[in-house]
């Protein structure tokens, strides 16, 4: 940590942050420049919590140097890490496909996915059972039944099966009978959900908050991770800017720039991101090439009745497409698919 | 309803979004151009729930012309609300001072807040017992224990109380101790907590997700209100933008673009918009001079050693020079302080 | 500036960038901490130009701890500015109101305006010549002939006169009409327009781009004080966010961060801000009780047939509404008006 | 175009409505729902031109259905475009490789980095001549002398060469010495340079503005076109979010929406959108993966002496490193390279 002082901070001033550093116990170093002295703070800055130097009188900013996030951090553990989730493997090998509705509608809907997604090369089963609806006057999900027909879909293809949980009750739902988790990206900073998810057992897709920076981001796997629960991945899914084009921005920079900071495996969501099918394919070839880890992508059995985001999802034709496509593609990244 | 077909979209596309329209019970009006034709929808919209006419041939775009919100909305309630939580008054003839720390760190810190902004003119007490933090390694708050200090305080000082909640568990042990409970920024679509504060029987205050536009924050009221519960008060904290130069960008436009979209109470909390105590002050006339019905404001009696938000905590003579200072801009727009 | 190093950086790594910060003759600080090591360098960071320390092995990041404007810097200049425009005082004891028309559109209208304003209590008269607009095939001002009109209007009524500038060929035509030069928000990192119109010898109203950082919008203002031209006037418009019910988001906070930041007066634009009529008046309150130093405020004889952003502007007797009740706040923040 | 009424408008303010759209030559057909009223206007909306009719009694909002880019909307040219410059051809069955120093600092320089890049597979020289930059007291660039150099290293290599412009005077250099002028993101809006680019002859490549919609950008583009000049293509460079991990976050889903609205052709710009040089290689296979039609990548002999720029700029191992990947990414998109 750093304590930059205002210019020409008083000598008075400048005692007073060094006396309180030294006072818990850790070493002040000056640097005296011209205009501007600099206090850095060595050792270990958790001592400091309850104090903020922002207020001391000539102080003008704090920087910090260290990232408050440890267990997801690629700095301490430099290895990338593999996740496996049912018949799953995620990780620097492979190249995972989770493809299936956004809302599970029903059970007959869901198994014709499923074996079309699977027909093509999916490796994964999505769909909603909790969804979370903008509006509450929109269809708010099949709940603990959706998850029995994802179990019955997982066991008659063989697909791994994945389902947004929402609240405690959800997960407690969703041991029963699926192979993954995922917390999507209006709850990402839903620290009590976070919580829960890392004590269920069960491995975790963490959504990227619409307006989350990357490193609130690793914060928030950080509260999963920290229960104990390592396995966790990460899924961007585009973040809210300006550009009205796109449903929101893919931030495909992401991918290397997770891949630097963090040893969690990363999975691109085309679907959500565009909001637009015809986007869909293009985006998915540019994250494979980018180094992400997989993809989630919406597909279903007759895109104009969905009840969920039927205008991003893919047709079984478009996606089957598409997945012929990605194979040369995980090939050049040396991927598994 | 608006469906706006592509350019030369051909008769046969434009005679299936029709029939479509007309098979739902609804009423299609065409108007042809000479470029593009565009199809309004007469009558109940929700009719065609699960039909995704975006995704059908040689359609261009779907554009709304109502509100999703329809409790909230001010078309259909004219008359501004009027909010009652313990003994204080949230609405058009009053401006609410809602004060105290960011969270409660011992009996003894919170009844010396409460006491001195009490004495200075706040009407109601703030306190957070349950803290979402961004980093598991920041203090989480006293939760329960912190609610009993909260009621002790309101009783002694007459002031009403306001506590965030973050989960159920939160929410019971609240209606046990405060006038008032609080959704905070990251739990603003976290719907099933929606669901539960419209439960409650306690007036709820919705602060504005840091990234949600104003029709989704609207949404999100709209939860609370159709479990029964039409006592919400909305508070904008600031929005996340480009500019870094404070923690949020206070989006001060919400004020009257709320008051000509719904009828709830506006607040504003320039501590958490801002981050820097200098710009509170400012910000807090900005409000009341905007139209806003109150104010939330960090109050600390020792900011540089809070245990959260400390840097931009008023200290008691900055908030009581504040308080004086608003009388003036109080009785300008003619609000009881 | 300071150099972070990352955690368990090599010596030898170390070693390179302070042989390289002493070889330029300044002085390294070395801050040597159990993970990281920073380097804080001592002295005139200029010599540094050229000198990518962030590509040198192991180097984390760079801290910049002073900014790169000086001359219109506050820590170097302490004293608000006051600037002199025609008959016009923009300044910390005043209140200075510019209104006028979006473009020019007749000899007859820019009269009939300039009579109404100066009678509502206006300062300033504001009208454009020089149109930047989105589409080439809008209204792109009448130029020369409307800067004829303005010299007209205000020696007629006494009112300053301010025209934005476009070119250099547009300034040269200014310097003989106007009292000052307004550069717009799509010019603020027009390199060249900044400093001729630094040459120009008029004061100079900077709009800040509507996805600029202050930092960047007082770096563009210095390349204009750098040209030796003193007479600025920075004006907050709105940014550019996510929000969608404003054409831009009004960045209120802006007013105390460019008062802490600059010695330069700030001027808010409620009516490109907002881009509705019906929020102009209260965000201009409010931009008053912040501590702005002016308004720029679009006022038209016949706002249903403005060739330009007639949705935004005030009829006469709104805005003759609007200052009579600016009085108040003008009289509680100590400013003349 | 629709105007759309607010919920129970008078008759008589549709009426009026009605008859100003009437009074122009159009045809107004209206669709009255239970709730509102919407007015589809029939006939070229250019008649409206200074007629604001969000500002009639009881009109809710107008939402427009047609782009007002008329020459470079793909609706109206389906074709995709090939541009020439120089040597080199920019369109959809070639991949085009713009590389070279952000600025050029000496003959010897560019003549290093032309060779290299040469070498390496690249198709267009880069090289910044005027450079804009955000504080006035950094390296401005070299000016004319600047072109003759890329004039000459243009010749020696075979490669076609490109130039950013600022200014009439510029583009008129350029013409002397350069096959494509560049305008860059902060002039995106300069509507004057626009003009006048088009005007030169040269085949013109617009960076988006680092907060302009991809609308405002086509619009930027038309201007170009507006003057007779059809040769221009567009590049991505990164928008301005709230994310910091890159300087400006790459909006990727700009191409798939740009190969959907327009004919003209797409660069991605990896090296300015991230701003670190880690990113570029990983970010360059996503935007060939995407269907960009050319990239524009950073390359300089020693990216820790460089003048501008340098923590992005490859070496000119990576940056033959990269060539070689993208030869396998350009033969799955089936473009020649």
């Amino acid at each position: 940590m750093i304590v930059v002082m205002k210019p020409y901070a008083s000598q008075e001033h400048v005692d007073a942050v060094v006396k309180l550093i030294e006072s818990r116990g850790l070493t002040p170093h000056l640097s005296a420049g011209k205009e501007v002295t600099i206090i850095g703070v060595i050792g270990d800055k958790s001592r400091l919590e309850g104090q903020n130097l922002e207020v001391f009188p000539d102080v003008d900013k704090i920087v910090q140097v260290t990232e408050s996030y440890k267990l997801t951090n690629r700095k301490f553990h430099p290895e990338p890490s593999v996740i496996h989730a049912g018949s799953a493997v995620i990780g620097p090998d492979t190249l995972t496909i989770m493809a299936g509705p956004c809302a599970i509608e029903s059970r007959e809907q869901l198994l014709t996915i499923a074996r079309a997604v699977k027909a093509a090369g999916a490796t994964m089963l999505r769909g909603g059972a909790y969804k979370p609806r903008t509006s509450p006057y929109s269809f708010q999900g099949l709940e603990e039944e959706g998850l029995k027909y994802m179990k019955e879909a997982g066991e008659e293809t063989g697909l791994a099966t994945i389902c947004e949980v929402i609240s405690a009750e959800s997960i407690n739902a969703a041991v029963k009978y699926v192979d993954m988790i995922q917390i999507g990206t209006r709850n990402m900073q839903n620290f009590n959900l976070l919580r829960e998810a890392g004590q269920s057992g069960l491995p975790v897709m963490l959504k990227r908050g619409m307006a989350a920076t990357i490193d609130e981001w690793l914060n928030a796997a950080e509260y999963i991770v920290a229960e104990g629960n390592p396995n966790v991945v990460l899924c961007e899914r585009g973040i809210r800017t300006f550009e009205t084009a796109t449903r929101n921005t893919l931030d495909i920079s992401a991918v290397p720039v997770l891949k630097a900071r963090t040893h969690l495996p990363v999975i691109i969501d085309p679907s959500h991101a565009s909001g637009v099918r015809a986007y869909v394919s293009p985006l998915a070839k540019a994250a494979v090439a980018c180094g992400a880890d997989g993809l989630m992508i919406e597909v279903h059995n007759n895109p104009a009745c969905a009840l969920s985001d039927g205008p991003q999802s893919l047709t079984f034709d478009q996606f089957e497409t598409l997945t012929k496509e990605l194979k040369s593609y995980a090939a050049l990244s040396k991927r598994a698919f």
